[in-house]
């Protein structure tokens, strides 16, 4: 099979540590920035049918948007047979429909701008709702989530059960929890008929005597992962783990989390961070292989 | 005629002089910066057909065209009729083809990605070549450049020739020129037989006793533009002006320019700066009436 990794600056080392379990080289692109602000980038010359773009969009998102494009369009001019991107955190998935009036679907930018430069196929890692995405591609898509990877990691934590912080993100600690051979739930908000107050509590699940593993997609400002936390160890959980695949960590994100009592908070290499413990390489080459 | 002006943050007031023109409103969008670093736009209700998008191109240009397109985005949730845009500064617009192999088309990303939001008609003001933007548009396209108040500013210096700083300026110089009723003419690169040193010189044009108006499309750097005024002064040019309709200004050109000897450097309002001092927002409208 002849392919080529073609890493972006934004690409994490993914490309490369694809290119090694493909037995396959990885391009650097050149990229400068001109003194008006204008990015530039040039794929040096090789000879290969298949070109994998490995390309996240972190921040700065616009930015590395604009770089992946650019890439993109400088391999049409080349002779190549197919180019697949792959997209391990995809930004703007959370405006992915028009929630009010004026509003843009943001997601669907940056899909078809990256579909129109002669792309065939698209993989994103686990992004907001998969569903929604899939709408705003034409070409054949893939959205992996590592759910062995998550599982493998902590394989090592006795009594755990698995717990999404919101029914959205339920699908994801389902597969994880599957893989540990154990529950899950996720929280709902109750509101106490006499009081008035409103507490977060689990569906059906009970936490005491069990270690609680905490499992969404994006960890921002860790806010709803801190209360989901909170709530496991106030209804006496015996420790409490959070695993987020993509790591944002805005604004003191991991003081607010360890501060709420989390062990240890464990995240992907699709955004790299002092807590990417994760690689997604595996997932994704089990879906590239699909496509190539 | 029900229309509607449409200004993103970088509109720099032309969306306002546009609609005044037309006795029309302008709206105003709403926009912020999420923590994580993703844009977020929304545009407030309205009840018109038409839809006039000005958006300058300019720092941070990716940011700038992720804004345009999340607006278009917008729109096209809304039940307008027609969009067009009016791009004063158009990013990218010097990589217009492939210059070496490897390297992309970074102005037929821009476009395309702009046309493919439900967009009309595209409107720029004075691109660095019309001919090859052209051909990645597929709806109607005007490039407009403001020669009537160019030569009504510059009405006032006596004796003036116009002078393009290269051959591919030309154009330019001769439009204006032939509004202020003179010669125009552009430099070349000798290269003397005897001591092998290169000199620029004026294709024609004698410079004694003349002032020279050097035009471009971007000052930059201000580098070309210098050059050029140093050898009209060396060719015993009177004074020395020059217009250039962007002023991008970057590594102190102004300092530049000023050192090179010119009276004045001007500019219009497609980017903001202290030399702006021409609006180009009458050439915009008699555009814009061909698409309304």
């Amino acid at each position: 099979m002849i392919c080529l990794f073609v890493a972006t600056s934004s690409s994490n080392g993914l490309a490369a540590l694809l290119a090694r379990e493909f037995d396959d080289k990885i391009v650097r692109i050149e990229k400068k920035i001109f003194p008006d602000g204008e990015l530039y980038v040039k794929i040096p010359p090789f000879k290969d049918d298949y070109a994998v773009v490995v390309s996240s969009l972190y921040k700065p998102q616009n930015e590395h948007l604009m770089e992946l494009l650019l890439v993109l369009e400088a391999l049409n001019g080349l002779n190549i047979k197919k180019i697949i991107v792959v997209i391990p955190y995809l930004a703007y998935a959370r405006q992915d429909k028009r929630f009010l009036e004026g509003e843009p679907i943001s997601v669907k930018v940056v899909l078809s701008s990256i579909e129109m430069n002669g792309v065939s196929a698209v993989i994103t890692v686990d992004v907001h709702k998969e569903d929604s995405l899939k709408e705003w591609l034409n070409v054949p898509y893939d959205n992996i989530i590592p759910v062995k990877e998550v599982a493998e990691y902590f394989r090592k934590i006795k009594n755990v059960k698995v717990l999404a912080p919101d029914k959205g993100a339920l699908h994801r600690a389902k597969l994880i929890a599957e893989s540990l051979g154990t529950e899950y739930d996720y929280l709902e908000k109750f509101r106490d008929r006499i009081t008035g107050e409103v507490r977060i509590l689990p569906k059906n699940l009970r936490f005491e005597g069990n270690n609680i593993l905490i499992v969404d997609d994006i960890i921002s400002t860790g806010g709803t992962m801190a209360l989901a936390a909170r709530s496991a160890l106030e209804n006496n959980a015996l420790k409490v783990y959070a695993y987020g695949t993509h790591a944002l960590l805005v604004k003191g994100a991991l003081d607010r989390l360890y501060e709420a009592g989390i062990e240890e908070v464990v995240s992907t290499n699709t955004v790299l961070s002092p807590i990417s413990k994760i690689s997604v390489h595996l997932s994704v080459k089990e879906s590239l292989k699909k496509f190539l």
